[in-house]
């Protein structure tokens, strides 16, 4: 069984999950969909292969349906969780420094389609809506336990961003604890509610519409596609929606069409200009101990991984990136003039 | 010119430095050392092709020694500066958002030894004594410029890492900022001086050394290697004063003898028992503000990059780690017991 630890010099907590070394890796020898097969007969999230994974929690469409393989996108508990339901929620103090906690939580693979080669980028608009409708169907059910003090949905896409398997797909880890990063995201943006009565995000998407068009890659009725001020890597990119909303789980359902053509269309122009990169993706939404907030407001981040993380970022915290973000929005505005065709947001004509 | 640039999300800064972009690297065919010849005639960092670097800070010998190459050791200037000494100081603010500030700081590269293939673990204790005299004359050297508030010494050590030259070096970065990460570790080392009037490293030493030699991997008269309780990533490893001191430039130098043996042996045992893995090491040391404090307490973090930084961890700061610490130094121990001669410190033989 995992369990949490928190180190006494950060007070921050880490996942300790012998299990997890146990997982399988497929020889990462190609990028995801570069020439793999639509079909592999050994991959566990492959049709005909689901008795591989543990019962599903959610599929689309329902069982029921009758087709073949019978589901577009499902939902199944990882094999190999970093947390588990089953695990124990206790606190325990080890002598006057060390403080764990049974490794209690949820993680969760979305397996985002039947095909084993097809990734979100290369996917119809349609299907993407399916994969973002899974994403809030499981948040949704997950928040409900108060326990669950927090909720990230990520993507790991080829070798150098960590997957482990080729087979498109997504998970989800629900935690006991607020990690770091957004115990910080959420105090900034508290303390500029507290000063003003505002959300910093709804203030600071207005400012980059206004001010910094050349940091803008896209602009949809319900979403901003920018490229950040102060990025940590080459062609960091958030994808945020326009209304105020503080959580995911809130986010009406009726816009995940227009945020499945955003976030295609994104993927895909990054796919086309950077010749398939791996990637991190990473939903942003607040905390389950207040879902509803005036001051936190959710949104996308992906992390291309065109660099590797080396020891003065793992060290110190401070991140070198190569390129700047005007010129990175430059070039994806570029890449999807280039394709007409194959985009249907509203990509910024700005140079 | 290189820039850094605060997110006014996280309050945190990153540096952009566009011209890092620029630098050579070597394709990642080969471990460092490992199949690599002595002596190759396209490394800049190799003797004979000393005019491809900016001229040197530093060199041992001095270069009146007549001998050849005449230097063991060399520091100079990296020719693709993340930060530079011509730097701007000034901070600019753009609207109400986006704080920048020049990119004013010292990046240097420390060339550990004229051979092409010898990496740390394998060079003797005398020369890796001369690679930490070196650290040390160019951090006590740097930190009489009081704009420099902290001086991070690190190393990335194989392509996974994040080198892009695999002759051994290390590398120095003085910024005009404290990073998130010393500025979390000072906070927290503070308040507990504050409650305790007491180092929480001493005591966190004392407490392992008594209570948890399940993590104590070896122990000389001034050092002690541990496996902390709650690591980032399998075989984290912390090499650590046991008398207090706040600051790398004011460890006696008259110990830098025995901190190149246990270095060494450390990493020796990490190259013997884990197929000379990458790694990050990190010197983490107290902030240029107030150089000698009674609550901070240098010490050395070894990051071997055996798994690769996945979306989670980089999403939400927190770090999943497949290996128990007391599993791994119980191993670490096993590996110095197996090769007794080519180790000189004191493995513990707790089992």
């Amino acid at each position: 069984m995992s369990e949490l630890r928190q180190d006494v010099t950060t007070r921050e907590w880490v996942i300790l999950a012998p299990e997890r070394g146990k997982r399988p890796t497929q020889a990462p020898k190609k990028k995801p969909g570069g020439g793999d097969p639509g079909w592999d007969s050994t991959c566990p999230f492959c049709p005909g292969n689901e008795v591989e994974t543990p019962v599903e929690t959610f599929r689309m469409p329902a069982a029921s349906s009758g087709e073949t393989p019978g589901w577009e996108v499902r939902a199944v508990p990882n094999r190999f969780a970093a947390l588990t339901p089953q695990g124990d929620t206790t606190r325990t103090e080890e002598g006057p420094f060390f403080r764990k906690m049974g490794g209690f939580g949820v993680h969760e693979v979305i397996i985002e389609t039947a095909s084993h080669n097809t990734p979100l980028a290369l996917m119809t608009y349609e299907h993407v809506e399916k994969v973002l409708t899974t994403y809030q169907a499981r948040y949704n059910s997950l928040k409900k336990d108060k326990r669950l003090r927090h909720i990230t949905i990520f993507k790991n896409y080829g070798w150098a961003a960590g997957t482990s398997l080729a087979h498109p797909h997504s998970q989800l880890v629900a935690t006991p604890i607020i990690a770091p990063y957004y115990h910080r995201k959420f105090e900034v943006a508290y303390e500029y509610y507290a000063d003003l009565g505002k959300c910093l995000y709804c203030d600071l998407i207005a400012w980059d519409l206004e001010h910094a068009l050349k940091r803008v890659v896209a602009e949809e009725s319900e979403f901003v596609v920018v490229h950040p001020y102060a990025p940590h890597v080459p062609y960091e990119t958030w994808i945020m929606p326009k209304t105020h909303c503080s959580s995911f789980g809130l986010f009406p359902a009726a816009r995940l069409g227009e945020l499945s053509r955003v976030l295609k269309d994104t993927l895909f122009c990054l796919y086309q200009g950077l010749n398939n990169p791996a990637f991190n993706l990473v939903i942003d939404s607040n905390s389950n101990d207040h879902e509803d907030d005036p001051f936190y407001h959710w949104h996308i981040r992906i992390i291309p991984r065109l660099t590797t993380i080396a020891g003065f970022e793992l060290g110190s915290g401070i991140y070198v990136s190569t390129a700047l973000p005007e010129d990175t929005a430059s070039y994806m505005r570029k890449i999807a003039r280039s394709c007409p065709g194959d985009v249907c947001i509203a990509f910024k004509d700005y140079e």
